[in-house]
């Protein structure tokens, strides 16, 4: 057994939360990516029915997730109801994802994009594969020619995550087709994570499952378009021929995921329209405004997000340091995460994520700050 | 990476209960471990009161669990807090188990008793492992001395569940000892997985948390005693030494267990007193006896339970094959399980569940079928 999760270190994230909670004065918390306004009302709705079922209700529901639910996701996305397994949020479908690559590729090296989520790599080492990053262009989005030189006979799987984070990014379908066909031609995956997918502001987000290619794995959850990152409901797409291999890991480590959770996001998948998610959206689009502009007042450089939540900017003669982000919590009352977190590529630059409603605050603080 | 979890079947569960299911007459379903009977009171209504709670307790919690939930835990079962991990069920509970021995102990090799819920040889060979099996006595309890024989210096971990599942045992502490003490000398782990452990009915049992030794892990879940096996909460206490370890896996492969479904344990937990589980206790006992007074009458031999709540049964000429359990089905209207489902040693017997309350009507079916 070649597993190290040792290797793996605890997210900055962590250290940068608790530093700013424990600060000596107010701070506007734009560390993590928990969203801080209201699920879908049906979603509250559901929870409280399904308080009330009857005791077979609280039983085992089937290994890969209520039908109900399947169906309705099968519905929005246009797929065979076989493919999708209902998760335990993102964070197991992409460990389903990864470790499923493992058993039916070849190789054992995940190509992932520099700055990146740092679980993937954490999950990579856990599962005893290998890490090479890529950096991204300028602009946050993929540099595809780099990346098919890194694609070698030992990758296993290619990670994107559209719209992304840190970057705020939303690929180009055509990147990300050329990026399947290439890693087709030496027996790998490409695992596409769409968790921000109601969060593009471009208009021009498509789902990776409408790639022509069958080696795609899309992994996504409602964590964050429903408001609900503790419920823990995700699901992962697999290609016909790797579905049996999933379901029967997805059975022996989670047996199903939680149902209470299921039963709720079932119930506001059916009954939220799409208004619910455009106005998230047009709440968000201010808040990266107003943030923006005290960025601009501030002489900071920024990269304005396409999609997802976060925005990433980079003061002058300030680089992106876990001691610069202490001082800004400590000097500026506000708090964002060190680029460093995800990689070397903008280890200048920090992340603000956008779930508070004190952006204007926190623009201003930063303005007066430099 | 050599994990191939193809390797692992089904369980026949599957095979059985969907038989059962489509049968052309009423069965009595003696198959599934799924509680018939009510939650707590306090369950629901910590549910209910959770559904109504603020956004941000719908957000992330703590990746190692609620602190309510955990304080509660640690109370009754008097160990520190550092070591519980709050898990998806007793499914994540064991997998943390394993995966972690594996990459801490020396060694590939579980071994475990004959019969064996399926679950534990599935996880092992799923994380590379290999698996030895180790028939038990005729009143199904442990053979200490075959288990020592059968550990080498390949061993990495010991499982042992009880209150049982098949058999109904429920192991002395001084063979959990024993096998602790022994594990240790090849430098191995003991597991011991509780979640049966509200279902004893010789008031003998204590916790494997008791034992004097720094190699134990236990593994649980309230899936079975508070009958909620879809809401997926457990947990697994771990040595000091390991807890770090699968404090990372649990939060790379999960971040953390469902939070509404931590919400309602939590205050279910708190509000719960010994007589919710004293009355289901005597509820399974009278579904035992009068279970057992019809395999009397049908001149079956059958061991009684101590604890759990399931019967093996055996008829003479009548062996516990998938074949014959289908009969029993189609010509008795009795749905049991196949003993080969665990392991070699009991496969002349076939598991009835007494998730139930028809315990009676089958009795007398199978007195009057044989």
């Amino acid at each position: 057994m070649s597993s190290s999760a040792d290797q793996y270190d605890e997210p900055l994230f962590y250290q940068v939360m608790q530093y700013a909670r424990t600060a000596d004065r107010d701070v506007v918390d734009m560390v993590s990516g928990n969203p801080d306004w209201e699920p879908p009302r049906a979603l509250r709705a559901g929870l409280t029915t399904y308080a009330d079922a009857d005791v077979d209700e609280f039983q085992y529901p089937p290994s890969e997730g209520l039908t109900r639910l399947r169906e309705s996701i099968c519905e929005q996305q246009s797929i065979d109801i076989s493919r999708v397994l209902i998760t335990h949020g993102a964070a197991e479908a992409n460990y389903l994802a990864m470790a499923t690559a493992l058993e039916s590729y070849s190789g054992q090296e995940f190509v992932v994009v520099d700055p990146v989520y740092p679980y993937y790599p954490g999950k990579a080492t856990m599962l005893g594969g290998t890490v090479t990053r890529v950096p991204v262009r300028k602009d946050g989005h993929l540099d595809v020619g780099a990346m098919q030189e890194a694609i070698t006979n030992d990758t296993v799987a290619v990670i994107c995550n559209t719209p992304n984070n840190p970057t705020g990014a939303v690929y180009r379908q055509s990147s990300l087709q050329s990026l399947a066909e290439f890693a087709s031609t030496v027996d790998a995956a490409l695992i596409v994570d769409e968790v921000y997918a109601r969060f593009d502001f471009t208009g021009q987000f498509k789902t990776a499952l409408t790639l022509a290619a069958d080696n795609v794995i899309v992994t996504t959850a409602f964590s964050k378009s429903m408001a609900i990152t503790g419920f823990r409901i995700g699901y992962a797409v697999f290609p016909s021929h790797l579905v049996d291999q999933a379901a029967t890991r997805h059975m022996l480590v989670m047996v199903s995921a939680s149902r209470p959770a299921q039963a709720a996001v079932a119930a506001a998948l059916k009954q939220t329209g799409s208004n619910y998610y455009k106005e998230t959206r047009a709440m968000l689009r201010h808040r990266v405004q107003s943030f923006i502009e005290g960025l601009e007042t501030a002489g900071a450089s920024y990269i304005r997000p396409e999609g997802a939540f976060y925005v990433l900017a980079r003061f002058d003669g300030f680089s992106g340091t876990l001691r610069n982000v202490k001082r800004l919590i400590d000097e500026a009352g506000v708090a964002g995460m060190p680029g460093a977190a995800f990689g070397s590529s903008y280890d200048e630059w920090m992340r603000f994520s956008l779930c508070t409603d004190r952006t204007t605050t926190a623009g201003d603080r930063l303005a007066a700050f430099f």
